[in-house]
């Protein structure tokens, strides 16, 4: 496993400190930088090869109503990926990545999570297992989403279990629930926490799945094994990763939230784990297009720390002391 | 003057919500296609030409001992701004601007302000226009930011000026100031707020200066006449645009604020204009940086109006009714 590389991150910082400009006014830049050092265990890190990887599934859960859209759409929006039509495969193609689309078994869907539990344990296994293999270990930042019709039902069932409160309180609009819809979704929340209390990473997403969750946090510990740095998404993407954090209070350390979505239960999730989005955009649609434009973001941040001149290249005089 | 094309923004809407994509999902992203396309009329609006244009001036104002560098810098900085060696090189490089960098009479700082008019009507005409002349009538959007040792004490007294308020509530540590620099800078500001009662943005201009926030001036009023979509930067930008305000309350209505400062007033700023920056990443840099990282956002936000599927395209059965 390799670790946060402090000497590295300190090199970095005394780099920025002489960079010309006033120390710490590139803000979140700079920390982006010392974050990418510390990872990469370079004082000047690189960011050649963005790894842009979303995973698609579908939910038993489904079958409660709590979507708008039929199931159909996963596969549908799988291919819509596949043709280069949606939302992430133009923010890819601006922001560097290389974007690789995996369904999971999308025409065996999880079972009902207010039935029994999604998933036996082989299938979560193997679906993280999915997850693992699919990142390039030649990477140099990772980025995750996901797509699965009915799966922010899964992320707030996900959030209610790992870090309590009431359905309310993790359930929004998904896709666009209101009325019934979003009646249905507060109930099957209700009703998957009445009905599970697991108490491991395996087990959560055993009782609740789903497949692109699984396969997320398989992804997520890989990365953590290579010391990858990783950019989330939005709330089903980080409620999927938070799911690790019941077996190892560090499994996120090597994770940035790349922006704080709009559906509601994400700001409450990014304050249960004391961390910061890189941006705030009101956008809510998953797929990894937040990470995607926080990805532009580290873009930036990175060619500042390696390509500005220090005060003594550019001959200017004191700096401030 | 070309004035909003409210048709090509319906358009542009009616085009996004047949997107693949539940509506209004991509947020902010959505509401810059549009205010794009309003401002380009085009319902698909495009971004093949990004002008970047950082003006730099001097100022008598610094003979208080309000900043912690000496005014040589503003000099030195253009240099490394030449030789690519500055964090805006690096910003508009990832961004994909054009860079210019226009020192104005850097030789010939303004007066102190504390003492009398900081520039002659003349002076003020100069810079205005040395600023319109810089704007590329052929851009898609103009960024603007800024460079001058100095400057943010300026643009503390043009919003006390223009928006009231005490001194304390405008002046931050700029590029570093504090302990007896910090006082020097609200001494100063009372002082100009005392000597000087402006009622135009020219004569604004000319009571506090400097040559740098007259050219944003008139770039910013040459790019309104254009119909040219403009990004401020932070602070020391916004406050020089916000001097037209005195004369044309709709003045504005072309630009968005690229992000919001750390710089304190900034934030104030930006409520008393009843602005929404597009980024909050806690940069105080100038330079037109916040400006830069904005537009790769607006590249994120146009490759997906421009090139996303729709539904009907994507063959994806309904929508959301």
């Amino acid at each position: 496993m390799r670790e946060f590389d402090h000497a590295a991150a300190e090199a970095a910082r005394a780099r920025q400190d002489q960079l010309t400009k006033p120390p710490g006014s590139l803000g979140r830049l700079e920390e982006l930088a010392l974050f990418m050092a510390g990872w990469q265990g370079r004082a000047r890190p690189r960011l050649e090869r963005a790894q842009a990887l979303v995973f698609a599934g579908n939910h038993g859960i489904v079958a409660q109503g709590v979507n708008p859209f039929p199931a159909e759409v996963t596969a549908q929006m799988v291919r819509n990926f596949r043709a280069g039509g949606a939302a992430i495969n133009q923010l890819c193609r601006v922001a560097g990545a290389e974007l690789s689309v995996l369904p999971l078994e999308l025409e065996r869907p999880t079972r009902d999570f207010t039935l029994g539990a999604a998933m036996e344990a082989a299938e979560v296994q193997a679906a993280m297992q999915a997850g693992a293999t699919a990142v390039d270990p030649g990477a140099d930042v990772l980025l995750l989403g996901e797509m699965g019709i009915g799966n922010s039902t899964v992320a707030a069932v996900q959030a209610a279990s790992g870090f309590g409160g009431q359905p309310a309180d993790w359930v929004g609009p998904g896709t666009g629930a209101e009325g019934a819809i979003l009646r249905n979704k507060l109930r099957a929340v209700a009703e998957g926490l009445a009905r599970h209390r697991p108490d491991s990473a395996a087990a959560t997403l055993a009782a609740f799945g789903g497949r692109e969750q699984a396969a997320i946090c398989g992804a997520v510990m890989r990365a953590r094994q290579l010391g990858l740095p990783v950019i989330l998404d939005g709330f089903i993407c980080t409620a999927a990763a938070s799911v690790l954090l019941r077996d190892d209070a560090g499994a996120l350390a090597h994770c940035l939230i790349g922006h704080e979505s709009a559906e509601p239960g994400h700001r409450r999730l990014i304050a249960a784990l004391g961390m910061r989005p890189v941006l705030s955009l009101d956008m809510r649609l998953g797929e990894g297009s937040g990470a995607a434009v926080a990805l532009m973001v580290l873009r930036g941040a990175l060619a500042c720390h390696d390509g500005m001149a220090t005060f003594a290249e550019a001959g200017i005089g004191a700096g401030v002391d």
